[in-house]
Formats: C-alpha cells, sequence, structure tokens
C-alpha cells in the first residue's frame, strides 16, 4: 500500500476477470425468466393491478412473449407467458396480451438490440411522470441511467393503438430506458435480466430523486465519472449476479408453487 | 406494421370484444364481495382502526349492508355483515352499524344508479383531506377520477347525524367519488367492485400527488385524452378482472378462515 | 328521510348508548395489556431500539410497572414487567427499568388522574420534534389532540435525571399528550388502552401532517368541531373497542408464545 | 423526591452501573457477528443488491474479513465470510472480495482503533448523498453523530481502485462516520457492533432529516446536550444491548438455517 497507485483500469479490468471466474450464471429458459421478472418486481413495490407489463422478443420473426392479460406480478409462473404475433394475435398459448403492449411491437421492430421490455407505472417513477421531470444523475446507483434514459414529455393518452407505439420507439431512440410523462416507464435490454436490473434501479432512482428533492434541485455527478459508472455497473457479470440473487429471494419468498387462488382468468381459447 | 396506422377507436372496440372473451368473472354474494373489499383496503394500507365503512344498498328500500361496527377490514368475514335499515337500525344479523355511516342513507336515496359506497380515512387521501387540495388528474392511472371526483372544502365535524348526509350527497352530486376536506373520501360504483377499485386508485393517486408535489404544483392531463382513459380504465372487464385479481391476493395472503382472536365484539343482539 | 332532521345531540348519546350495549370490552391484567402495548406500538412501526418506554401506575404509592430495560417493544410478554419505586428501584420482578423512564415518576406525581404514559421516539412525531412543529390540528382523526397536546420547545438532554421530570410534567400541564422538541411524545391515559389509542393516533397525526406540508401551511378545523370530534373520539367504547381490535390483530401476527430468541437480557437479580 | 434535585452525573453513574450487572452480552465469533450485521441491515430496509459492504479486521495484518461478492446481504450466513489480504486477495474460504471494498483496506491502515466497517448505500442516507447534505443534529436519535460524522463533498466515482482509500479514509480523519456525496456512507467502530449499531442509526437520521425537511431548514441541538447523548448513547451497554436485541429479532425473522435458493455464487476457488 506503499507502492505509487495503480491506475483505475487496472482494476476494472481485474474485476471483471475475476467476477467472470467466480460467479457462474444460472440459465433459464425465456418464461422462467420473465416470471421471475414479474415476481422482482411485484417484491420491489411495483404493483401495478393489471397494468405492467414485460415482454421478450420471440424467436419468431415480429412476435413476443407476454403474460397472458388478466394476471398481476405477483402470481405470474413461467405456464403463464403466452406468444403473440405482430397484430397482437395469440401465436402460443391461450389468452390475450394486455391490448396496451402494441407499443412493444414497435420497440423491438426499430431496436434490433434490444430483447427485453419491461413497462411499469410503479409508484415512483410515477411521480416523476406526473411532474414531468426526467432523472438527475446525483448519486452513483442512478449512473446506469446516465445519457442513457429519454423522456418523452407528450402523453399520447392510452397506448392501445399503433400512434403510440411510433411516438414512444422514436422518442426512445438508442436508449436503454425511457420516462414517459404522465404515464410511467420503458428500460430495455439484450437480455431480460438487463431490462429487469434497469427497472428495479430506475424505481429507486425515481424514489431517491423525490425524496431529496426537498432540499432543492439536485446537482447531477460529473459526466466523465457518471459515464465510468455506468459502464462498470452494466457489466454483465454484475447484471446477471445481481438478477440471480434476486431470483433467490423470490424463491425463498414467494416461491412459484402452483398457482393459488380459485379465480384466476381463463386460459380456454376464446370459443 | 408498414400498413396506414389504423384509427384508435378500432382498437378500443377490439380491446372490449377480446377481454369480454377472455375474462370469466367470479361470482359472489354481496356479503363476500363486502369482505374481499375489506380486505384489499386493507391489504392496500387503508388501516382506519374501527373508522373505514363499506356498504352495499339492500334489495330492501332504504336499506343496505355493512360491517359490524367494532371489526376491523382485516379481519371482516362474510358473516360478518349487517343489514341496516333506513334510521340505522339493524335488520338483519346482530350488532349495530358504525354510527358514521348515517350518511350512506343519504347517498343512496339521491343516487339511485349507487349501489355500493367506500369510505374511508387512508393515509394519503388524509394528507390531501388535511391540506384541502383537490386532486389534479397528471397521470394516466388517476383517470378514473377526472371530472368525476368531487371535492367538499367544509367539514361538518363528525357525520353521525343527519346534516352530514345532506351535505355529503349533495356535494357529490352526480359523481363517482368525493374528497372531503379534513376529513377523508367516498368511492362509489354501480357495483361493489368498480367502488373498490375507485378506492384502491385513488389512494395511490393521493399518494403520488403528495409525493410528487415536490417538484412544484403539477400539470393536468390534456382533458379529451383524461376522458378517453377514464373511460377506458373503467371498462367493466377490468374493473372486475382487477376486482377479481386482488380477490386471488386475499385468498392467498389473507384467506378468510375462521375469525382470530378471542375478543372480538359480540353479536348477540342488544339484550 | 323526509322528517326534520335531528339534532346532533340526539345522535351521540344514542351511539352512546348503542356501543355500550354492544360492545364486551375484554378484561385484561396490567401486564397483559402493556405487554399488547408494547406489541401495538411495534406493529405500528414504533421501532425504537431498547428506547422507548411504556408504564403503567402501580397500586403502590410512588410506584409503576414498566419493561424490563434491555427488551424491544416486539418481544414483550406480561412476564416482562417489573415494578419500579420511587427511585426506580425494582421492587417486583427481576432486571432494571430504563433510567431514561426516571420522568415518569414525576408526571405520576403531578397528574393523579393519569394511570398509564406511552413514551416513544416513533419515526414520524420525530420528525415533528426535530423540525419543532406542533400538531396543527387539520383533519379528523388528529382532533383527539384538539387542545390536548402540549409542546415543549427546551430539550433537557437525555432524560436520566431528575431535572427532566420536574422540565417534562410542567410542560405536560393537565393535558394528555405533549410534543418534546429534539425528542419524542409522551401520551398518557386514564387506562392503558387510552394512553395506547392516543400514541398510535399521534404517530399518524404527525405523519398525515408531515406529508401534507408538502402543499405548505396547514389550515386547522375550526374549535367547535374539533372539540365535538376530540370527545367523540375519546368515548371509552370507542377506545376500548379499538384497544381490543388491536389486540386481535397482535393475537394474530405476533401471538405472545414463548420468548423468541436464545440472548435475552438476563432476569438473574444482580448479584 | 421532595429531596433536592441530584446532579445528572449521578444518574449518568448509576445507569452505566446497573447496566454492567444486569446486560448478560451474548459472545459471538467474528463470523457469526458479520452475519447478523448484513440480516439487520436488510432487516431496517437497506437494500443493497450486492452493493453494499461490511468488513472487519481480521488478526493477520493488512487483512479483513468481508462477505463473499455474490450474495445479498439478507442470505448472509457466518460460512459467507471470507478473508481478503493487502491487495484483496482471498486468504481464507472461497470466492472473492467485492472489488468495491478495495477502501476498506486503506481505513484499516489509517485507522488501527477501527475494527469494523460498515458501507452501504442505504434508501435515505442516498437522498442526503444525493443532495450533498450534511447531518443535522437536531433530535436525541442523531446524537451518536454529533462531532462523529463527517462529510466527502467529491465523489471519485466507483471505489474500485487505489484513489479512493486515499480520499476516504482521509475525509474520515478521526471521526466514526462519514457521509459521501454522491455515493452513500461508511460507519465504523471499535467493535462489529458499534459499527452495526451507528449503521442503523445513521440510516433513521436520515430518514428523519429529509422527511423533516419539508418544515424547512433544521435547527440542531446544543453542542454540550448534543455531546452528552453521544456519550450516553454508545455506551458499550447500550451498544452491545441493542445488538443483541436485534440480533434477537433475526433468530425469530429470518433464522440462518441452510442457505436457500438453487443458484447461489459458486464457492470454488477460481480453476
Amino acid at each position: 500500500m506503499n507502492a505509487p497507485l495503480r491506475a483505475k483500469a487496472y482494476f476494472d479490468e481485474r474485476a471483471t476477470s475475476e467476477m467472470q471466474q467466480h460467479f457462474r450464471p444460472i440459465k433459464r429458459s425465456v418464461q422462467e425468466s420473465l416470471a421471475y421478472t414479474c415476481r422482482i418486481l411485484a417484491a420491489t413495490g411495483q404493483e401495478a393491478g393489471l397494468a405492467g407489463q414485460i415482454s421478450a422478443r420471440s424467436e419468431c420473426p415480429g412476435a413476443y412473449w407476454t403474460l397472458r392479460f388478466g394476471l398481476g406480478f405477483d402470481e405470474a409462473t413461467p405456464d403463464d407467458f403466452i406468444e403473440v404475433g405482430p397484430d397482437l394475435e395469440t401465436l402460443t398459448g391461450q389468452g390475450m396480451a394486455n391490448p396496451a403492449t402494441r407499443f412493444h411491437l414497435w420497440v423491438y421492430k426499430e431496436r434490433p438490440d434490444v430483447n427485453a421490455i419491461v413497462h411499469a407505472h410503479s409508484p415512483w417513477v410515477s411521480c416523476l411522470a406526473a411532474a414531468r421531470q426526467p432523472l438527475v444523475i446525483s448519486q452513483m446507483d442512478m449512473t446506469p441511467f446516465h445519457d442513457d434514459c429519454a423522456f418523452l414529455a407528450d402523453w399520447p393518452g392510452v397506448p392501445i393503438a399503433d400512434q403510440e407505439g411510433v411516438l414512444i420507439s422514436e422518442a426512445l431512440g438508442g436508449k436503454r430506458s425511457i420516462i414517459l410523462a404522465h404515464h410511467g416507464y420503458l428500460t430495455t435490454g439484450g437480455t431480460i435480466e438487463e431490462a429487469t436490473y434497469l427497472s428495479v434501479y430506475l424505481e429507486r432512482a425515481a424514489r431517491m430523486q423525490t425524496r431529496a428533492r426537498v432540499y432543492g434541485p439536485l446537482t447531477p455527478v460529473a459526466d466523465d465519472l457518471a459515464k465510468e459508472a455506468h459502464d462498470y455497473l452494466l457489466k454483465p457479470s454484475i447484471v446477471k449476479g445481481t438478477f440471480d440473487y434476486w431470483c433467490r429471494q423470490v424463491d425463498r419468498d414467494t416461491p412459484m408453487a402452483q398457482p393459488v387462488g380459485k379465480s384466476r382468468p381463463s386460459t380456454d381459447a376464446p370459443a
């Protein structure tokens, strides 16, 4: 420790390498990962009635997997996901998609790098949305959104039509996340794990910013440090390691046993 | 997706039709629905000591069903509801009504379309009430209250007398909901499900507005979009589907088994 | 309902009479009631490390019952209470009193009508205390504190000496409750039930006021209505009925079975 | 009680002496104490993904014990701690340290009196950090930080390199705690119990201050009273007694049975 200080790049590379050695990521099917995502959102207070939406790009062009409409995040299991096609028609499984997931189609079309989308009206991001406030990157855990979280100031109304797809995908541009004024948020990712990780941290960021706002407007951190932390905190090992940790919490606290309750929406195909 | 964009009305009709196909509403008795409502309010943090009140119009003219006074929301079961008549006298069951439910009589009289009422002093609506603030419809999930939530600026004191019935029912007018300054709120509905759905979303709306207020006064969304969303979010399929989802949560988290605790208020008729 | 409106006094008397008929209060020993009070405070988020204090006047002059020092609210059982004398010496049971309960001696001496005291640094009253804010009675559930909650603007430091007893009992005067700036609160009552009821509602009042303050300074309700509601909400039937309800919650959620954990503070008398 | 009032010093000495008689501290290994600390942080809402860090000085010079990277606070058990050396290399156990604990090395080097460090980005301290606010000691439970909580206004970015060790240990100076702007906090102690106790109270202090700030800037308490309370509340009997209480809560609520979940990070040594 009395030697000259080593460059930060040395430590960054070492951390990357050591994490690759030590972390053994768990493999899960798309439907399993989506179900865990639902449970993670529920566990982090992103209650949403039937309004929340999680999807993952399907191998079938123009199609994606999403939760059958009528279920809440806290009751999702892998069997509850259906595959829907380019007009939101059900391709695999029974039931229907939430009509308000239509804009996901446009995001997948415009962003070939995106393989998963989380959309929610979570309590704290909804505060930002109601107040029409973009994020101010003022604390380390907010840096995954540095220069990577768009802001759509116009609310087009309930997003059940094609127009919202155009508007939202344009506003998102090339970023991973977006705050939708008067509405909620979208996080995306190359993997389900990444979209989920961003979802949890975006809700925390909105909570932190809103609570801290009582002291007055926040000062953003320096761009170069924010960018460095952004890249560090989005390292695949950290993203996947964190997701796996949250999955262990789900296994412990709300295991995906048999569905509970007598009144789940019908899984019958429409007559 | 390269075709010209279709009109929003097309999607609205399609959503309505598909939801009717896919959602199979659960049937419950009035007493069961009321008990679920109590549990849902408890689960959403609307703790109220003995002060909260939920009622449903009875088939007997001028009468309604309500929770026997002395019980909390989290312990209600279908057997705990009594039918009371036009002077709050007990008609069916044992025990007494909360004297502060007297004003329900007036609402049922003045509003033949109303079949259920939820009244509570929930934590967040109480903040609006203490600060004498009407809702500002600034986020999509608040739109069920667009042009449909009255505001009574005068507090008449503890509402145990006839006068409060006159005042509150007049202030409610033809709307579904009302915020009572210095007091709490009322949501009503053509069904128990609707009044409950509004109750949960009103508490969330008050929470969102109060937290977001730190950024300054909120900007309401455009009237036409708010109205469109209001009508969409109050579609019977969505209201009933959401209520059924919350009932599944109750079945899982606080099932209505035998009453717990040795000291429930007596169910004996007064001597 | 078309008859002329009846006077409010009629309804007030009727409510009192009917509640006396229908509510059958549960009898508990002093130690049982104190243990329930501890559990109720824990259940309402009044976590306090070892700092919270609950006491009840003993039949022995100048003495009171209190929780053995070293235990938290959530683990209290009837066997954990000790009787201490006029110099805080242990009279009955084993262990010692929290040295910071010394000022209770003075309150019991100065206020013969007081038979129970709750003192806590609960999260929300602590906000009022830190900001040196008295309550503003701006919502119905706050009215039990109308003209009945003193405010001590001076903080004398850790209250382990006699001086604090003089200062706090003087500031309390003839009221039921007091907010202690930079410190916490005291609620008192003719019964343990009353002090507990006030404790729960005071914490809620502080939460409501602090959250609502974002809209600006609050407007108090009219004195005459506040007084009327104060008296109504402190009716013994309502106080006792509410306490009994909370006890049922304790029985369900944190029953007083055998103490859990291997490391409870010794109950041995000092060597 | 009619005798002249005794000096506060008398009561202070008496409290110290009586607590030593009555409290029988529980003995635990370093790894057990660290695991309890993790659980206590989890129980007090200091959720942190994989980012939180707890360590204790090892008997081996320049080394310390810390949680194996990849685990969350709520799942830690005594077996999950590893010993790492002066370049963060693993000495005992399997797995790696969180690379962001590097700065702990510097604190242990500069502060021979420090034997334990808690670092977290807890929700409420993160608000202070985002808003660049030092604590204002305005309530009794905040006094353990009186003249004992430093403030680092510069954020050096993700703390994985040596530079952060220099910066943070310099800013900490001789104090027990520090708030790191745009980042989080550090509490230290001569014992694990003390660092943990400070951690829990710092998060509460930040919560109280931020909520209370809606009333305007806070007024600190008088220095002499703050110092007196600081010393009282840091008495070893109170610190240890409180820690033991929290451990009983852990034993009851989240006992350290077998690890739950199938996907814990590998404990294999890197190949």
